[in-house]
């Protein structure tokens, strides 16, 4: 198997200013693509630090790839340091990428200074992927057998650069590295605590053949990704045996899955309400915001999404969604009646098609009646209204999460139960 | 100066399935400690990787921390390997931790298994620091002058666990080396880009004693948080010297600082609105629910906040906050006149002091009037209402952010001046 090590070089990581997103990025499209990472490293803006640690890879793995210290201040060595490894003796302009540097200047109205052309100067040695989001080119050094028998790609570490560098990359190392063919199919399920799905699936995932493997992927806002791998055969036998495992999955699973592409809940049910024409909104108290926030960051949501109403206080609750006082002093603010009057008030007000709400407690305190982490979810539609309860042990800000998560869910299911009668 | 490297193990974080936030957070708690990280590195469960890595960072750093594989599967296997590396010739039990454990499990309603119990075992050459958030002891190993005169700290891999024993592995770190005592103190500013910030403060940051240094940490909800950290001189010295420092700082920025401690806008605006006994809500078009979220986000924000309206169609504008539709039709959906209405109305709505709204075009989409990245943010008070136009040339999901920091940090200018009027 490809062996690969990925670097980051800047102090801003070593100091613990930025988190780096680059190595997790680029370590996922690599494994996805059949190469095992056998190192991530991270080291600074360092001369010596960077040789030694460098030839320490490029003499452990076949590929290395590099993320940062490329920009044009003082600080970013690593082209000098590439130079020098990699024995250039000189630099060359690349035509390609100058054109790119004066293009973003221009698009930014600025005049190209001697270091924006400086950008576009390459070592001698390298070869150069254009990297048309950026002034700084992906180089490419290809060490023969002689030395270290490995290739090094630099990318910038811009996150949204080095991330768009990765196809090409790739496509590059598929040119030049015997690579088996992995094929990757995704089944997004929700409302399924892991230990729980991976025992009920037990049975089929014992019986799947050697050169297949289930990955169980795990976020607190978009329930589990199950991703089968296939090894083995040609691709289109890897298409249609994925396709047979995946149905079969799906069958087991039933409801529980929401999506057969990575995915996320409120990019689901935006098709869903788009593809039926309906409308939704929502009415908020323990999630704050959250639900709106995960609805509108999909973009194009504004065909469907309304709006809502985060009724932190009760009189919001009364005033504008109209739920009863004396409902809420009869059964408490975090209540299934609470929860159901603010659904259907919120769709009253909006005049929506469905509405889903919440009431609960996020922490850190907790009420007389109910312990921190309760949640009471409704869900108004053309049906009548539904509600459900929920409990987590988590501290707020996933609390908070794990409430939208599940109230996300209870309204896809409620429609999809509405759209099958 | 000291030296560390910090060492994440398991093969979650090299399959790219996990981003690795422990080792910025252990990077940054060392670096304001004066310990000087030299590398960090990711490695996978595997025995020889990391006997070899580990012996390779202890024969470089003073000081090695890892984080991870000390769970109670079959993978976890940092502490077997551990244990060969300190050669331990076996495990002793932890009472202290064994305690824990059991205490842990009680509360969950469960009982003690053996792979529980194991938890409390560790190599007879280590020491423990118990770990109160979880079932793993944090273990100490020190290797003697003769082998690699150095230190390991053995972390979990569950980031509120490793985060959680940075304060007691840093005082064991003060009680073994002689660390400087370097003095930080945060100033959080609002309203200026990093390079103007920059100039507009270099005289004082010129003139800056060689033993102060300022860094810039910016971040799009937050603004710049410049942290001043003062390395010479008694702890008595550096408290009256940089609070000497900050008050100069304090009085060049202005109303552009809003907080002297590491802090947030929303954490910052619930202080004011909690001391002066006012309430708030919000009306958000373009921002779908992040203002109120971030709101939210703070623990007894029920004290002040009475919640938001996010009216994302037209509709929603007109019929719950009572923006004329005649207005909406002359000026347009984005402008000031629409931004000040809805803050009028969902003040009106709700009944609260003062009001934030937004209304722009976070993305991918503009439309006839007004580029992507446009908002225009209107705040209504006691005092009447005010607006502000931006622009942003981000992506949807910053420009989000950046549009709702902005309306926070306008928000608190027009409270700072009514409070002064």
């Amino acid at each position: 198997m490809i062996q690969a090590s990925i670097c980051t070089i800047g102090n801003e990581i070593l100091i613990g200013q930025v988190v780096d997103t680059n190595s997790s990025r680029i370590a996922s499209a690599l494994e996805e693509s059949g190469i095992r990472v056998i190192r991530m490293l991270s080291i600074g803006d360092d001369r010596e630090e960077i040789l030694n640690n460098l030839r320490n890879e490029l003499s452990q793995s076949d590929i290395v790839i590099t993320t940062g210290g490329l920009g044009p201040t003082k600080d970013d060595i690593t082209k000098g340091v590439l130079a020098e490894l990699s024995g250039s003796t000189g630099y060359v302009e690349h035509a390609g990428q100058l054109a790119i540097v004066r293009d973003i200047l221009h698009s930014r109205g600025l005049d190209m200074l001697d270091s924006n052309r400086a950008q576009a100067l390459v070592p001698d040695r390298c070869e150069v992927i254009p990297n048309h989001l950026g002034t700084a080119p992906i180089m490419v050094f290809r060490f023969p057998e002689e030395s270290f028998n490995a290739t090094l790609y630099a990318l910038p570490g811009v996150p949204f650069e080095a991330v768009g560098a990765i196809p090409e990359v790739l496509k590059d190392i598929r040119a030049n590295y015997p690579l088996t063919h992995i094929l990757h199919r995704s089944l997004m399920v929700y409302g399924m605590a892991e230990s729980a799905l991976s025992e009920f699936i037990a049975p089929w995932e014992d019986a799947l053949p050697k050169d297949m493997h289930l990955a169980y992927l795990p976020h607190p806002l978009t329930g589990i990704r199950l991703r089968l791998s296939i090894y083995g055969g040609s691709q289109e036998e890897q298409e249609s045996r994925a396709g047979e495992q995946i149905a079969r999955l799906k069958e087991m699973l039933s409801n529980k899955v929401y999506s057969d592409q990575d995915d996320t809940l409120e990019a689901t049910l935006g098709r869903l309400f788009k593809s039926a024409g309906m409308t939704l909104s929502a009415a908020e108290s323990c999630t704050g915001g959250e639900i709106s926030h995960l609805i509108t960051s999909v973009p194009g949501s504004s065909a469907y999404y309304l709006g809502s109403v985060t009724s932190y206080a009760v009189s919001v609750k009364e005033r504008v969604l109209g739920v009863p006082a004396d409902t809420i002093e009869r059964f408490g603010v975090v209540s299934s009646e609470v929860a159901a009057a603010m659904a259907e008030g919120v769709r009253r007000v909006t005049g929506s098609d469905y509405a889903v709400s919440t009431t609960g407690l996020a922490g850190p305190d907790g009420d007389a009646c109910n312990p921190v982490g309760t949640v009471w979810i409704g869900v108004a539609g053309p049906s009548g209204v539904k509600t459900l309860k929920k409990h987590f042990r988590h501290d707020r800000k996933r609390n908070i999460q794990r409430f939208a998560a599940e109230a996300l869910d209870f309204l896809r299911l409620r429609v999809l139960e509405d759209l099958s009668n």
